[in-house]
C-alpha cells in the first residue's frame, strides 16, 4: 500500500464548476459522488432503448467485444459502446457528463474505455474487489491518476440487486496486488477478475476505516468514481436486472505509454490508443441523436 | 402455484400475546417481522461466543452435521445446533422465541431443525430463493403449514453482506416445483440447491406484486419468517461475515409422517423424527447456562 501521488480533483472549483463545492468535496474525500436527474424521463427512455437493442442483437457487433456471464449464455457486458452506436457516443460527449471529467480531471478529455454493463436477474454473479487503475497503469500503461468513471444507470439500482459497492477513501492509496500477470489475462478477467486483485488484509483494513457504500438510484443516476477507488459488486438472484453504460474518461495529458507490468498491452476495444484526441462537444441534443439513429 | 390452505397465525391475539398486533398483523400480511432488542448485548456476546467455538472446531461435532461452502473449504453451516450445543438448547427454548412460536403456531412446538449459519466475508455464496415447507412437505413429510422459522443474527446484517431477502406476501401460495426430485437430493441441496426451487416466471410475479424485503440489523436481530415465504441470499465479497443461529418450531400436531414426494425421509438432524416432545420451558436462565456451560 502506498499513499497517492497525484490530486483526486484536478482542478479548482470555482461557482461556475459544473458540481457543487459540496459535491466536489465529496469526491475529493469520498473517491465518488453520485448524481441525481440529470436526464429527463425522454433521455432515460432513448437510453434504454438503445441498451436493449445492443443486448438484444450481439451478433451485429464486434464479437470480440461482447462479453459473457461465467458459465451463462447470457451478455455480461459490451464494450467500445461509443464506436458502435451512435446514441451512446453522443452520451459519453453530453456535456453533464464529459463537463464534469474535464473538471475534475482539469483538461481536455478522451475515452479510455467504454461498455454496457448488464447483470441479468436471477443468476448475475458478483464481481470481486478491484481497483481500476492498478490495471490501466499495470497492463495498459496509464502514466498518472488522472482518468475517472462514469456509470450511467439504466435499471434502477437496488439494494438487492447487486448495486455497485466503493470503499470511501480507498482512492488515497495505491494498492500494488501481488503475483505476476499472466499473458492475455485480460481474456479471462473481462469475466471474472482472479489476479491483479487486492488481498483481504489490505480489503479488510480499507473497508473497517471507510466503510462500503453501495448507492442506490432510479434509472438515469450517474456514479462518478475515481480511477483509484475500490469498488466491486455482490451477485444477484433477485429478478430485477442491472445494466448501465459505462465511460472511462482519460485526462489527454495521461495518454497511454507503454505497459508497466506486461509486455503486450491488452487491446484498443478495452483500452484505447487510437481516438485519443479531445471529446469534441457534441453538434446535437441526445434526443435528436436518438432520433436520427433509430432512422437510420 | 396453489392458494394457501392453511393460516398464517394460528392463535388469536389478545393484549397478553407476545407480538405487538401490528407486528402479528405484519406477519400476516408479510409472512415475516423483525424483532430488534429482543437480548441484552451480554446475552448476544454469549451467544457469538458459543458459535465462534463451533465453527472453530468443528472436528468436535457430528461429522454429517457440517456443511461446507461450495468449492471453498470454509464451514456454511452446522446442523442440530441444539443437540450439540448447551446455550444454543437454551436459546431455542427462550421464551422470547418459543413464546412466539407458541402463540403464531397456537400449539406446543417442537424443533423441526436447528443450524449455525454462516457466510464468510470475500467468499460467501448465494442461497437461491426457496420456500422450506416445499422440502419439508415433500422430502419430510410435514403435513401442513404450521411451522416457521427464526433467525437470531449473530453479526450485523448489512445491505451488502448478502442479508436475508424474502418477498413479502408469497407466503400466501404454494408453489410446488417442478421436476423429480433426486434421491439423497439433501447431501448436495445443504451445500447449493438446485431442484425443488421455483421457476423465474413465479419467482419473477411474486417479487413484482410483493417486492423484494431485506431487513438489515445489529447482533441479536431476530428474523421470525412463515415456512411458506419465498426467500434467499445474495453472495458476499465483502469483508463482513455474516451469522446466524437458525431455529424452524414445528406445531407438535403437526409432527412428521411419511416424505409426501420422496420415497425415503432425510435424516433426523435435518428433519427430527425423535425428540419431537413439546419444547420445555427453561430451568435456568441464558447467562447462567452460558457460564455453566463455559466451565463444563
Amino acid at each position: 500500500m502506498l499513499p497517492r501521488l497525484d490530486p483526486v480533483v484536478h482542478g479548482d472549483w470555482t461557482p461556475g464548476a459544473p458540481l457543487s463545492r459540496d459535491q466536489t468535496e465529496r469526491f475529493e474525500r469520498d473517491g465518488f459522488v453520485v448524481l441525481h436527474d440529470l436526464f429527463t424521463a425522454q433521455e432515460i427512455a432513448a437510453l434504454q432503448a438503445s441498451a436493449t437493442r445492443l443486448i438484444a442483437d450481439p451478433g451485429a457487433l464486434d464479437a470480440r467485444t461482447v462479453i459473457s456471464e461465467p458459465g451463462v449464455d447470457e451478455v455480461r457486458s459490451i464494450f467500445m459502446i461509443h464506436r458502435q452506436n451512435a446514441l451512446m457516443e453522443r452520451l459519453a460527449r453530453d456535456e453533464r457528463l464529459a463537463g464534469i471529467a474535464r473538471f475534475i480531471l482539469d483538461d481536455e478529455v478522451y475515452l479510455h474505455q467504454s461498455r454496457l454493463n448488464y447483470k441479468p436477474g436471477f443468476v448475475g454473479r458478483e464481481f470481486y474487489w478491484h481497483s481500476d487503475f492498478e490495471t490501466w497503469h499495470v497492463e495498459d500503461g496509464m502514466p498518472r491518476m488522472r482518468s475517472l468513471s462514469m456509470s450511467v444507470l439504466l435499471a434502477p439500482n437496488t439494494a438487492t440487486n447487486g448495486p455497485l459497492m466503493l470503499i470511501p477513501g480507498s482512492h488515497r492509496s495505491y494498492c500494488a496486488c501481488a503475483g505476476e500477470t499472466p499473458e492475455e489475462h485480460y481474456l479471462a478477467s473481462l469475466r471474472k477478475q482472479e489476479y491483479g486483485v487486492p488481498d483481504t488484509v489490505t480489503l479488510a483494513g480499507l473497508a473497517a476505516e471507510g466503510g462500503i457504500a453501495a448507492p442506490t438510484g432510479e434509472a438515469g443516476t450517474v456514479v462518478v468514481f475515481d480511477c483509484n477507488v475500490m469498488h466491486g459488486s455482490n451477485g444477484n438472484i433477485t429478478p430485477f436486472p442491472r445494466a448501465n453504460a459505462f465511460f472511462v474518461y482519460n485526462a489527454v495529458s495521461n495518454r497511454l505509454t507503454a505497459p508497466f507490468g506486461v509486455p503486450q498491452p491488452r487491446p484498443e476495444f478495452v483500452a484505447a490508443r487510437q481516438g485519443t484526441h479531445a471529446l469534441p462537444r457534441p453538434g446535437s441534443t441526445l434526443l435528436e441523436t436518438a432520433r436520427s439513429s433509430q432512422v437510420a
